[in-house]
């Protein structure tokens, strides 16, 4: 028995993301790798300088393909649920990076048939409203309007047909099973639906992209095993770890497991305060005085590492707040309020970006640029 | 080992229909319903009353909804390959009749999805061109064109995607493994494709009847299981026998099988008295002489055969037939001859409605009083 279980289904235990990358075959992205796309870039991100984003498949035949001028592509996507927390913004605000500084067209699937194949709780109109909802969401955080395309796989499932149909030809009902560890009780949809999710990875003749949590690349070893066969790339992606719960730096966060354990991007200033207060697991000491003293932890401070992966970019910003808790200037409740300030504002203006995202829907839906072509196009 | 085997995708040995209905739980078409068919519609169909159709399941609700003004709907398909041959009218042809007498809708599945996972050696244009040809073919038949829906999976999956995904939701890995014998290294596709040829039972909230060859039923079982449980009916359904090849009465014409065997509704006259006089098994004797004396065997000859189930409705015309055969009054020659005038006379009507199709095959498809409708729903 390993300690810790990761499938896209479900993440337990505390993970180890050294064996992780041995376990999937990926690839670490190391010091090199990081320099080769800030020079590319002309930039940082502190998800990669920090290393939450960790693993790789072909990221460096993707900045050679840039460099060529030969380009690449982004995709990533969403099982679309009933609130989205700030844990699912991780990739995207990524993605969002790549798409930026790149330049490149970005696909986003919204996967209502997996969420509704693997959750028989759900009705159809429920998951149609948590992607209507999802989607708002995801267009708040500003991709590119005339370079991004967000489609539901119910939407947009007559244009892919014929490329689901051929992609599915090529997998066996034994992969699915010794991949995702579904068995004969398995309903013949779920079965299906792993075609759906790497058919975007053949949108373009060119080098994909994804980036996306590490559970996720099981569908990509599937991808890579296939998609030569099919005459296009094996894709390359870019992964990233769990985003911790309120509860601790192990685990993923996640909104079925309870709300008390994630912040719900639609959470209001009040309960952001309380959870955050009430839930946070902090590396803390047990009074102010043996803080003083002895320091807190930020390596098991789950505000801390919020403010790491999310809230504070600033490498400096981030340094002095690692010292001060580590030395005990810094209280507990002080990181906390800080973590509950930035969560706030973000939210505040995540809110104001949403309220104003109805246009830009639109665009990267129907009307864009790479949305009018696609509803154009079939794939064969 | 059983000595005949019978799945949707292969027919073999000399099927003995009378196991078949044990073994699939079917019922026979017994003397009291074909009365009941007949007082029903005021009418005959040579296929019933020959026991062409010879299986059912709940055809006797079927008739109590229509008395009872709850009134049913009928589907059929076609899974399109290359060329047609007459035995694929069968069932399209008795359906006509069905449709005619009870004035009920129709909906004509064209599964290029199944044929496309099923037979690796097609690519998506190859299978969209015969589905094309095969649709023209069918339209010819002369089907109401504001009471039909002729639709290909590949274009109609959007609309039935949600209830697809319902349907698929229900069947698990198992039930597929046992009622098709698919295993582990079937792909993804076939085992997902079952649920689409069940969706189409589900096009109205009345009972749903399928006239189809008997070797479909394997879907029907399935269908019926799931039915109930997502609030629609079990499916009623009307069997055929196979319809015999040019080489004896047992399998079944199969285009695939080789052009020999079949013929093909583009034969020209020529190939097809070449075909007939060349290949059809005859129960005439060896000599002319012989003939006279012990006369011929209808059970067993293939152009007699042919004349009862598709080219000779009338009984007495048909009586006769048998028995200056039995009596060795007519040759085997004569037979042949008889069967290629009314093959060829029934080729050529069927190729100039093939011509004029056009306008029928654009109402049954889009803009028909029922297609029209189906394009503007979506099922959940």
């Amino acid at each position: 028995m390993a300690d810790f279980t990761v499938t896209p289904w479900e993440v337990s235990g505390a993970v180890d993301y050294s064996k992780l990358i041995k376990q999937f075959g990926t690839s670490r992205i190391d010091a090199q790798l990081k320099e080769c796309i800030s020079r590319a870039v002309k930039g940082h991100h502190h998800m990669l300088n920090r290393d939450f984003f960790f693993s790789h498949r072909d990221l460096d035949l993707i900045l050679k393909d840039h460099e060529t001028g030969k380009g690449f592509f982004l995709y990533t996507g969403r099982g679309p649920s009933k609130g989205m927390h700030i844990g699912h913004l991780v990739p995207l605000l990524f993605t969002k990076w790549l798409q930026k500084k790149f330049g490149v067209n970005l696909y986003i699937e919204i996967t209502d048939d997996e969420k509704f194949l693997f959750r028989r709780e759900y009705d159809w109109k429920e998951v149609q409203k948590n992607a209507d909802d999802n989607i708002a969401e995801i267009a708040a955080l500003g991709f590119d309007p005339e370079r991004t395309f967000i489609f539901k796989d119910s939407e947009y499932v007559k244009n892919v047909y014929p490329l689901l149909l051929k992609t599915a030809r090529k997998i066996t009902g034994s992969t699915v099973k010794s991949v995702f560890g579904f068995d004969d009780s398995t309903n013949i949809g779920m079965n299906f639906y792993p075609a759906y999710q790497v058919v975007p990875s053949f949108f373009e003749k060119k080098r994909c992209l994804i980036p996306c949590a590490i559970d996720q690349d099981p569908y990509w070893r599937i991808q890579r095993d296939i998609a030569e066969g099919l005459g296009y790339y094996k894709t390359a992606a870019v992964h990233c770890k769990f985003f911790p719960p309120l509860q601790g730096i192990s685990g993923k966060m996640s909104s079925s497991a309870g709300s008390e354990t994630a912040i719900l991007l639609t959470d209001d200033e009040k309960t952001v305060k309380n959870k955050i207060n009430k839930y946070a697991f902090s590396g803390g000491r047990a009074s102010v005085e043996e803080h003083r003293k002895l320091g807190g932890d930020p390596a098991i401070d789950v505000p801390y590492q919020w403010l790491s992966i999310l809230f504070e970019p600033d490498d400096d910003a981030l340094k002095k707040i690692h010292e001060d808790y580590r030395s005990g200037k810094l209280l507990s409740g002080e990181l906390k309020l800080m973590l509950i300030e930035r969560l706030n504002l973000f939210l505040k203006e995540h809110r104001e970006c949403k309220a104003k995202a109805g246009k830009d829907i639109q665009k990267m839906m129907y009307s864009g640029k790479l949305a009018k072509e696609m509803w154009e196009r079939t794939y064969e």
